[in-house]
Formats: C-alpha cells, structure tokens, sequence
C-alpha cells in the first residue's frame, strides 16, 4: 500500500515508497546473511532508526512494531537487501529524504515482505510533512490479510492515520473471510476506542479505489489538536491510544502469520495473486509515478521506484 | 437491502423489509394489469402514500423518488403483486405498522424490482422509529449498481440517511466497474457536499458485513441537531441537501438502468447471482428473522417474510 493514499489532495506531495529487492533476492540476498544479533545492530544503527524529526510518542510506535516484526517474524525473513542508496535517500538540495528497509520472507515463509520506512518531504508552501510507514505483505499461498501501519504528520497539531489489516477477498462474496479475521479477532473494538476521541474524525481518502481496499474495521481517521495545547495533545493520543493499539493491531496480525492459516488451493492462489497485484500496481500508478519524481528528481525516483517495482512484481 | 443494516443497537428494534412477490407473479401478477393512469391513483390511494408520522421534506423525499420511479420506469413493471395484508400491516395493538409496496421487472427488463416501503415502530423506552425505503435492484444481465435510499427519523431531532448505488462487484478487482459507475457519474460530491454540514457525520454500521456493501462514494450518515432549533435544522437538511440530492442520485441510476448497459456474459452472470444472493440471504438472516417477530408478532412476521424471502429468492 501506497502512503500518498492517504493524501487528500488532487496533486499529492508525497511519494511513496513500500517495498523493494528483486524476487531474485528473496532467495539470493545480495550481501551474506547475518547473525540475528548482528541484524539486529544493523537497524539499529541505520538512518531508517533514527527517525531524526519525529516526537517522542511517534518514535516510540514506530520503534515497537518494527522491534515486534523483527524479533518474532526474524527467523521468517532474509536480511534486507536495499541498496544504500535507496536505503536513504535525499533530493538535490537534502531538504527532502527518505529511508527504506524491507526484508523479503525465506521460501517456506508465508511472508512475502515486510517493510518499514520514513520520509521527510518539505513542502512548497512551508512545513514539512512526516511519513511513516510499516507493512507486511503475504504470499498468496495464505489468505491472511496484510498489515498496514501509516502515521503522517501534516503538522504538529494534525495527524493522518491508517492502521489496518486489509483484506485479500471480496468480504461481501467470503462472510467466512470476515468472520475468522474481522470479527472473531474483535478488531472493531479499537477502531471504537479511537473514535471516542473529540479529536478524531473518520478520514476520506481523496482515492476512491483506495476506499475500497480498506476493511470494515480499518483505522483511516484525522487526529486534529487545534484548540489549547495543541501539539502536546497530539502526542497524548499517540502515547496513549495508537502505539498501544498499534502494538495489539500487529500483534493479532503476527499471530495470524505463524498460526496455522487457511491452506490456499491452486485457483484461489492465482486469484489473490491477481488482487493484490492490482492494489498494487494501483498505488504505483496513482502516486509514485507522478509524485516522486516531482519530490526528489528524476534520477532519485527512477532508483528508488525501480527497487519499488520489482518487490511490487508489477 | 435491509434497512436494519443501519441500526447501531446490538437488538435492533426495527425489522427489515424489502420486496415481496414470487418469481411466479413477476410474468402472471396477482391481479390484472392497470393503466399507467389506473396505477398511479392506485398507489396514490394506497397507505404507503399516506406516510402518517414524516414532516413534510421528509414525506416529498419519498413522494419524489416513488414518483421518479413510477413514471420513468414505469413501462419496465409488472403491477404489485403485494396481497393487502402485507401492503399494510401492524402489531396487536396497532401501535407498530408497516407498509410495503414492490413491482417487479417484466421479462425484457433489466429491472428484477423496485420497492418501497415505510415503517412506524412505537419503541419500549417510548418515541418512535420512522423507517423509509426505497430500493432498485436489477437483474444479472446487467451489471449496474442497485439503488438504495433509507432515511430513519430515531427522534424529531436525530436521523440516519443510507443513500448509496451498491456494487455488484469487488471494486479492488475491477477498476473499471469503479470508472464506470462511481467516477464518471462523479457521484463523491454529493458525498463530500453532506459532508461539509456540521450536523452530520459518518455513521458506522454495527454489522461489518454491511459496511462492506456500500460504495466508496455511499452516503451514510447521521444527522444531529440538538443544538438550538433542532426540529426545523433537521427539516431544511432534508429540504436543501436530502432531498435534492436524491432526486438527482436517483436520475442518474435510472439513466444507467435505461441506458445501453454492460452486456454480462454466462459466467460472470451466476457470480453477480451469488453474490446479490449472499447480500440478501444476510440481511434476512441478521435482522429480519429475529427482530420482525419481536416488534409484530410470530403471524404477521411469518406472512411479510415469507413474501420478502419469496422476492429475494433466497
């Protein structure tokens, strides 16, 4: 999933970045594999980890989930295999910049890729725009749904968010699709949480197909402080309700994963294959095609989008 | 579709009703055919017509979609075939009444039927719930959207509006069918025009399944008005935004209905079959079967669900 869904204007200012590393590299990574430890100090030490103009709350939650997929989906993944210089990324005039960090499941994985980013985009008018963004995607050789985690910050006192686990079938023709990964996990209980909030409000992408991509429980909300003390609200709500509820969000999700899952026959396989591809290749040509090289120039975007495609396999 | 759908209570107090009338009556009608001129009086006499509990935007909401309908689709209709004891009835002590008028499609047409109805339920904790529907669904050799209009009144102050073209199809699959029906016809604005009033709001579904129904650009929402002069707010809503934006949301499903339409081929004609089906098949099962009863009665409910189930074959 494209972040600059999430962007309500007809011309949006952000790119987007998701995934990355050739199919080939999901099985031949290009540098050797690491201790699980050594991994571990490579993120850590990354430009992706650093997170330089976030607050406090917003680094947390990225830092939990990332440390989430890391240490219980490790022994499902390669070593990421993002060149360094899509790793971070940064226009002519560095005002705008970007990281990546995506791992590729190992074969007998029902991961396909699990990805996290940030970017930090000035904008035309003044001000900045902060994206973050952390995903996981799955094979179709499972029909759980993937994870999507995105928090954008417009400004101090104004957040995009869209947590979500999005479907891999029409829920209207699979009610048992709904059940077993909608109601049963009793996911509709956050989104309430949330939109008890005075702050929140229901969010409308201005992307139309993007709507509906997202579940029936999905998170897809503003977080606007303006009133009083507006940025430390802000912070409030994301200390106190979305890295919590993030946490849990991911947690059911990493348990769907390593659970037993719904064994996936040969037709349905190529038909989830075929669905997911068109969300994804959706989101390429909605925004990165356009956005990104209006963002970091021509030779920044090729690259980067060139490594997008290709995990993308569109 | 079941107006039930969009009521928030875990026991919702309203039944559902939508259609009526056996695939026997939809060639041989249950009374003979009237001219267009006979009709109209018909259903100009009848208690659907009456609409007893509405204010006045309210009732020429309905008066006007009914009207659209009748005299544009008109040559499309077989005659109601609704017996008079389902056409208007009510609980033991008359406090609860409903009505229900359907004419189904003739052979030629894409129309499978059209519906309306209105329901007036005394609730136990007092006050009562005023129920409107109106409702388009068409055939499989065609795929275009079904047409739905539900505005319930919960108070003189507080109202949920559904007014929505519901796919036929999984948008997420078909980009097209997205194009076609919801783009181009540049249904979102009226979405985004509601949006802007103060007093109204998203409103969520308490059923997951239902909320996967509607469209991308589905209007559902509520509309509050307890502030300051509540009542007459809620009346010039439905005046200047409700009912205009029906009507004009209605003409463009009748000129789709009308219009060339996509020819659907054998095999995608028993997939859209199913999935209408599991659409109706849910309704009924989620309200219908066990919220009729409590607020009519075992009799009355046996015999409006019978006919209900009889039209939406299932």
């Amino acid at each position: 999933m494209s972040y600059t869904f999430l962007l309500p204007c007809a011309n949006p200012p952000a790119p987007a970045i998701n995934l990355l590393a050739s199919k080939i590299s999901r099985t031949r990574p290009s540098f050797p594999c690491r201790s699980s430890m050594e991994k571990q100090q490579l993120i850590k030490g990354s430009k992706l980890m650093e997170f330089p103009y976030l607050t406090d709350p917003h680094r947390d939650t990225m830092v939990d989930l990332i440390s989430a997929m890391e240490n219980r989906l490790g022994s499902h993944l390669l070593p990421s295999s993002v060149p360094p210089d899509v790793e971070h990324y940064q226009n002519e005039s560095g005002t705008s910049q970007g990281t990546l960090h995506i791992r590729c499941g190992i074969d007998s994985s029902p991961i396909d890729f699990v990805l996290a980013s940030w970017l930090h985009l000035e904008q035309p008018t003044g001000g900045a725009l902060d994206i973050t963004n952390i995903a996981g995607y799955l094979k179709s050789s499972t029909d759980v749904p993937h994870f999507q985690f995105e928090l954008v910050k417009c400004s101090p006192t104004f957040l995009i968010l869209f947590l979500d686990l999005i479907p891999r079938k029409d829920i209207v023709f699979s009610p048992d699709y709904l059940k077993t990964y909608y109601e049963d996990t009793q996911l509709e209980k956050f989104r309430q949480q949330l939109d008890q909030l005075p702050e929140v409000k229901p969010y409308f992408s201005s992307s139309l197909y993007f709507r509906c991509v997202v579940s029936p429980t999905g998170i897809l909300v503003s977080i606007k402080c303006e009133d009083g003390a507006g940025p430390e609200r802000v912070e409030e709500i994301i200390r106190e309700h979305v890295r919590p509820m993030s946490n849990d969000i991911m947690k059911i999700w990493i348990d769907m994963c390593v659970g037993e899952g719904v064994q996936v026959g040969e037709t349905e396989r190529a038909v989830l294959e075929k669905r997911d591809s068109l969300i994804k290749s959706k989101a390429i040509q909605m925004d990165l095609s356009s956005s990104m090289p209006k963002q970091f120039g021509q030779e920044v975007a090729d690259r980067v989008l060139r490594v997008i495609k290709s995990v993308y396999n569109v």
